[in-house]
């Protein structure tokens, strides 16, 4: 019998460490979730994931083609070294990819996880079969990938997609970028937040609801909490949830005439938390942008779960024959 | 004596056609500006065009390997087909490229004008031995293309690099497109006319300077104007100029994150009136983007004055060998 490839995916984020087995057709078979956490020394994460690592290949019965590992951070293409991770305590040019491949005896190679994550949607999720495609994911931060004529672009110096950054306000909030109004800045998970809480802070009797949500403590108060409140047609939850639809319509717009995609794929903690948004994007994306570019183009919710394993897993797939 | 490669470059632009020699290092020989006016019917034009293209190629003494056509317009890469293009009336589903080789007996190939642009650039311009470059052209309109590994984008259905259509300003003017806040609709020139004619509107004042050069006649200022003006140290001017300064950092912000390139090229007439604009863009994105999406980056003039026809001809440079 031949034996079937696989390989094993990696998702070092920036709360949570996965190593899981994954299939060639994108299958996640089996999840380890790390009792790490990230605050962690990096020898002592390293330990950690190879030890998974090894209890994955040890449980499958057959070695892996390979090992892919996403990444919250910069990660120089070439030697698969984390040149920068900011919410991973310390990680700087840490040469992940190596130190692995030396300890695993494996195959390895190390991506940027939201890099991953687009592969992931593109070969198996809601981008499978399409050569054009933007994925952009909204969560606490956003962040995104773009395949264009069927390759991932990664541009000058492996940074292309920080479709966070792009201006949608140029008189909006300052970003932690430098940039002023940026989507993320508007529309990403932190922003609504912060938005709940100056909105709460200017009326508080408009505010009343979503504070009793938060516990009375507007700290508490999470884009979680503006999405529920909005399911319960709060006025200022509604208020903000347009808000951030606009931000996202607006950004949408400019990646829809920047990249021409036959599909805008939207995933990310926000989106699940609102999923009437990918309607009402699609809706505003398509009187706010040129019928020649918006025409063929369909808007998606991103369809995996565990887009990054399942993305960095593919990447390791070819990485040695089985 | 082996013949040297050459082709056709043609660009049927918004308001002229240009027929050229253009030889395979990019150099214009020979350059026929016709006299036709485009609001002549279709076949009228191509007739002028075949003329000129003929009276090229017979001065020339040699066989071009092809004739290359730059359209300010949609057009259909496989088979050359304009499909709509604004500035030329009438034009609509026009099987030019098809027309054109049965006509003259050569290969031809049709391509849209910003693109033929972009190409030109990045193989004889400030784009020369770059794979990852973004070219804005900010004319009256503002176009742009997009190279990235090695490739122009061209997207789902042929409209990557709608660069004039990103959103800068999800609140401001209305767009053309359906958008609001359009990085064309604050930098184009014709915005910076409209600009301009609020400002003095709003405050006639303020405006004298810029009125007295336009003869009185609000209608007569363009963004020449305004750019001529500005050099004066007229302060109106100076703040008009300043705004347009804004949108195009936060435009090129935007392109910086999402597609990284190693070079940004800016080209066209409204930044060759405002030749300053490139170095405050220059500074202006270092501030306003990420240190790993910009450490690498270079700001640049486009540097041919042709580069319609000379991107136009590269392309149609290998359609037959000599």
């Amino acid at each position: 019998m031949q034996k079937k490839r696989w390989a094993v995916g990696v998702d070092l984020g920036g709360t949570k460490v996965e190593v899981s087995h994954v299939d060639s057709t994108g299958r996640v078979r089996r999840r380890l979730r790390l009792p790490t956490g990230l605050d962690q020394d990096i020898a002592a994460i390293k330990v950690e994931i190879i030890t998974a690592v090894k209890e994955v290949v040890g449980s499958a019965g057959s070695r892996p083609a390979g090992v892919g590992v996403g990444v919250a951070g910069q990660v120089d293409p070439d030697q698969g070294v984390v040149r920068f991770a900011p919410n991973l305590p310390g990680w700087r040019n840490v040469p992940l990819q190596e130190d692995l491949k030396k300890k695993l005896g494996l195959p390895v190679v190390v991506t940027n996880d939201v890099r991953a994550a687009t592969r992931g949607e593109w070969l198996h999720g809601s981008g499978k079969g399409c050569q054009d495609l933007v994925c952009l994911f909204v969560g606490t931060g956003i962040g995104g990938g773009i395949v264009s004529g069927g390759r991932i672009l990664s541009g000058c110096s492996n940074t292309a997609g920080e479709l966070g950054h792009i201006t949608v306000d140029l008189n909006g909030p300052f970003c932690s970028c430098g940039n002023r109004g940026c989507l993320e800045a508007l529309a990403g998970g932190l922003a609504i937040a912060r938005q709940a809480r100056e909105a709460i802070s200017a009326a508080p009797a408009a505010g009343a609801f979503l504070l009793k949500r938060a516990n009375g403590q507007p700290e508490n108060i999470t884009a979680k909490t503006v999405a529920e409140a909005a399911h319960f047609h709060d006025p200022l939850a509604l208020q903000l949830v347009d808000r951030v639809t606009e931000a996202l319509i607006a950004g949408s717009a400019s990646l829809i005439h920047a990249f021409n995609p036959c599909r805008l794929v939207l995933g990310g903690g926000v989106i699940r938390g609102l999923p009437e948004l990918i309607v009402r994007i699609d809706q505003g994306v398509r009187n706010r942008t040129l019928k020649a570019a918006s025409k063929p183009l369909e808007v998606l919710p991103a369809r995996l779960k565990n887009a990054g394993v399942v993305g960095a897993a593919a990447l390791a797939m070819h990485l040695e024959a089985v």
